[in-house]
C-alpha cells in the first residue's frame, strides 16, 4: 500500500464530522490502496459534541492556515461564495494542493478561474457534493455521458423545496403553513430565502449546465422563480390534469443559445421527475441519441453528502484527478444564452377572476390576440360576484406571447392578483 | 494536446461501428485533451456497410493478432466467455495494454484472475459497458457509492425481457406471442433463452455483485429463474394488488452470507422500478445510511453501449485507471453464499385448482403446517368442475417455507400445473 493520503479539514459541521468518520473506515483504505490521514482541522468551536474523538486532530482557529499545513488535500467545508472559503481554496490550488469542495455558491461564481489555477497548478478541484447531495450526477456527467454531450438536464434539486411541494399535495396546506412546519422540523433554514427563492438550486443549475456543455458557470444569464407563489389550488389542479407541481432547474441547448431557468413546472405523472418525493433529489439528462438518463438519490444530509466527498477524495488517491468541469479550463466557453422568452411549452394558467359575465371572454380575447390558444380550461365553485379560479392549460406556445397576454389580462379590473403561470415540463 | 491515445479495436458490430463514429469527434478530444487514434481493427467480415469509411482503418483477421500491434488500448468486443475474446484480453493486459470490454460473460467467469493480471501489468481493464448498457452504474459503483459501502443492489439488467413483460402487461397478450414480435422486430434474439431464461441478467449481477461487496465474482452460487413462466393472469392479478412483475437481478448481504438471485418479481407501483419500461434499464442500490439511489436509461443498442465504452476510453486517455473491480485485485475475497431458501419476503402464489368443495381449505392446510399466513386471497371465474385460479399474498415468510408448502400442495389431485411463486420485493 502506498504512503496515506494527507488532508486538512475546514469546516466540522454536520458533513465534516461525517467524514472525518468515514476516512477511519480500514475497508475504504482498502479500497483506495492507500490510507487517509487528517492533518489538520479547522472549524469555528473545537469543544461541540460531533460524535467524534477530536482530540486527536490537530487544530488551528485559522482555516486559510491550512494552505500552509503539509496537507495534499484541502477539503473546504465552510461555505460562502467568497471570503475565507475563496481565500482557502485559492490558496491551496496555488500552493500545489488538490481541493475537495462541496460550495456550490463559491464555483458558480468563481468555478471557472478555480479551474485554471487548479490545472495550472497540476492538481484536482473536486466538487461532487456540491449537487444534488450523495448522487453521483457531477462525475456522471464529467465522465460518462460524454459520447455524445448533453442536449438538456433536468434536475430537482432543493430538498427543501421539494419537502414542502410534496407536503403541500399531500396536506393540501399552505406553502406558508408547511414552510413553518419544515423550519421547526430542521428541514427548512430560519431565513429560507436561498431555498425557497430558488437561488439555491440556481447555482447547482449553473454548475450542471457548465458540466453539459463545456460552457464557463455562468449565474447572468438563468432566469429564478422560487415556489413561494404556488397554492394548494395549483397543486389539486396540477392533479386533475395530471402533472405534480416540482421546483425545476433547466439547462437546454436551443437553436439561438442556452437557455437556463429556475422555476416551479408541471411535471407529467408517470415520468419519473414527478415521482421524485421529499428530501430526494434527481437530475434527468438527456444525451443525445443514447437517450435519456435519470438519477435519483438523497439530496442533502450528514451521509449522503459525505460519501460525494468521499468519492472526491478516492478519486484523488487513486490519482484520477481529472479537469474540474470535465473540460480542460482554456476549452471553457462563454455562455451564450438564448432569449428566455423564446422559449415554448404549454402553460398552466390560473386566474383570479370576480364571477361576473364577460370575463372569461375578456381572457380568451387577450390570449387570441397574443396568439396563444387554449387546450382545455375548467373554472369551478360558480358563487356570482365572488372572486372565483379560472384554470387553463394552453397548446404548445413561446414564453413571450403568453407573458405579453398575462400583462394585458392584468389590467382588466375583474380580474384579481397576478395571474399564476407555470410551465408544463417534457423532460 | 498530449500525443494521440493508440486505440486496436476487435469487433465492428453494432456498437464497434458507433465507437469508430464516436472516436472521430473533435469535442471529445477537446474533452478528453488528446486524440484518438485507431491503429488497428479486427472484423469477420470486412466489406459489410457500417455507416462509416473503414478504408483507412488497418485491418487484421485475427483478433489476437493485435495484441502485437502498438496500440495502448484494445477494445474489445468480440463477446464469449472463452476463445478468442479470452485470449485477446488476457494477452493484451500481458502485453501491458489497456483493455476495454463489454463482455460481462467473461468478466463473470474470468474477471478477478483478469483483473489481477491488470494490475501487475499497471494497465486497466474497464467495463462500463457489460452492464445497463449507457447508464454509468460500474462507475457509480467502483468510485462514487463507496463511503458506507452497498447493503443491496436490485436490476433490471436485460432490456429483451422488460420490453416482453411491459408489453404483455400493455396489450395482455401471452408470453409466448410477445416473444415471437420482439423476435420479428429485432428486440429479441433466434435463441431467446440466454435473454429469457435469465442468464444475461445472472452474468450482470455477478459483475454488480463483486463490485458491491469486493468479492470475486461468482457465478456458482445464485439462483437463476427467467420469465417463461409469466402469465397475462399473473401480471393482471399483479396489477390489482398493486404491483408489476419485473424480472430482476438482486444482490444483497444477509446476516449469513451473500444472496445473489435473478427471478420475477412484484415491484410496488410507485417506486422507481415498476416504472421501469420496455427498453429502458435501472440499478437501485441502498448505500447503508447514505440511502437509497437509482440510475435508469438505455441498457442496449449502438449508442448507449458506445457511450459506456467511450467514457472508459477517456478514462484511460485522463490517466484514470483505477481498480477494475473497485478493490485491488488481492483483496477480492470469495463469495460467501447465504442461504437461499432462508431469504424472506411476501410471496404471490397462483394455484390452478378444480373448482371443487375443499381445495381451499386443503390449500390452506399445507400452508398453515409450513407456517406461511395468507395476507389476502383472490378467488376469480366461478365454474363448478373446471379449473380455476385461486391467488394469494402471504405474509412475509422465508423461501423455504412457501416451497415447503408448494411441494405438498401440488401432490393433490384438484391442484392442476405447477403453482406460481412471486416474490414480493421491498426494493
Amino acid at each position: 500500500m502506498s504512503r496515506p493520503l494527507r488532508i486538512a479539514l475546514a469546516g466540522l459541521g454536520t458533513v465534516g464530522g461525517g467524514v472525518v468518520q468515514a476516512l477511519a473506515s480500514p475497508e475504504l483504505a482498502e479500497r483506495a490502496g492507500r490510507k487517509f490521514e487528517i492533518v489538520g482541522v479547522s472549524a469555528r468551536d473545537r469543544k461541540k459534541d460531533r460524535g467524534l474523538d477530536a482530540s486527536k486532530l490537530t487544530w488551528t482557529d485559522d482555516a486559510v492556515s491550512l494552505v500552509r499545513s503539509d496537507a495534499e488535500v484541502v477539503v473546504e467545508l465552510i461555505g460562502g461564495e467568497d471570503g475565507v472559503a475563496l481565500a482557502l481554496v485559492e490558496g491551496a490550488l496555488e500552493a500545489g494542493k488538490h481541493v475537495v469542495t462541496g460550495n456550490k455558491a463559491l464555483l458558480a461564481k468563481h468555478g471557472a478561474r478555480l479551474a485554471a489555477i487548479a490545472e495550472r497548478n497540476g492538481v484536482a478541484l473536486k466538487w461532487e457534493a456540491a449537487v444534488a447531495g450523495g448522487i453521483p450526477i457531477v462525475k456522471g456527467l464529467r465522465e460518462s455521458l460524454i459520447a455524445y454531450g448533453v442536449d438538456s438536464v433536468f434536475g430537482i434539486l432543493n430538498g427543501t423545496c421539494n419537502y414542502i411541494l410534496t407536503t403541500m399535495e399531500a396536506t393540501g396546506r399552505s406553502f406558508e403553513d408547511v414552510l413553518k412546519e419544515a423550519q421547526r422540523l430542521g428541514y427548512a433554514e430560519a431565513d429560507p430565502e436561498l431555498d425557497v427563492g430558488g437561488g439555491d438550486t440556481a447555482h447547482k443549475l449553473v454548475l450542471l449546465a457548465s458540466l453539459a456543455f463545456g460552457t464557463i458557470p455562468n449565474q447572468t444569464h438563468i432566469s429564478v422563480e422560487g415556489i413561494k407563489g404556488i397554492t394548494p389550488e395549483d397543486i389539486r389542479f396540477a392533479r386533475e390534469f395530471g402533472y405534480r407541481i416540482k421546483l425545476l432547474g433547466i439547462a437546454r441547448r436551443t437553436a439561438h443559445g442556452i437557455d437556463q431557468r429556475v422555476r416551479p413546472s408541471m411535471v407529467k405523472t408517470g415520468t419519473p421527475l414527478a415521482h421524485v418525493d421529499a428530501a430526494f433529489n434527481a437530475v434527468l439528462a438527456n444525451a443525445g441519441p443514447a437517450g435519456r438518463f435519470f438519477f435519483e438519490g438523497r439530496g442533502a444530509g450528514r451521509e449522503p453528502t459525505t460519501q460525494s466527498v468521499i468519492s472526491d477524495l478516492v478519486d484523488i488517491a487513486r490519482g484520477n484527478l481529472g479537469a474540474s468541469f470535465g473540460w480542460p479550463a482554456a476549452s471553457l466557453k462563454p455562455l451564450q444564452p438564448s432569449d428566455p422568452g423564446a422559449a415554448t411549452s404549454a402553460y398552466y394558467l390560473r386566474f383570479e377572476v370576480l364571477d361576473v359575465p364577460g370575463v372569461l371572454a375578456e381572457i380568451a380575447r387577450h390570449l387570441a390576440e397574443s396568439r396563444v390558444s387554449i387546450e382545455s380550461m375548467i373554472q369551478r365553485g360558480r358563487s356570482p360576484g365572488e372572486p372565483v379560479s379560472i384554470v387553463m392549460i394552453t397548446h404548445e406556445t413561446s414564453q413571450a406571447s403568453v407573458e405579453r397576454a398575462l400583462k394585458a389580462i392584468v389590467t382588466s379590473d375583474k380580474v384579481r392578483a397576478r395571474p399564476c403561470m407555470i410551465p408544463m415540463e417534457a423532460a
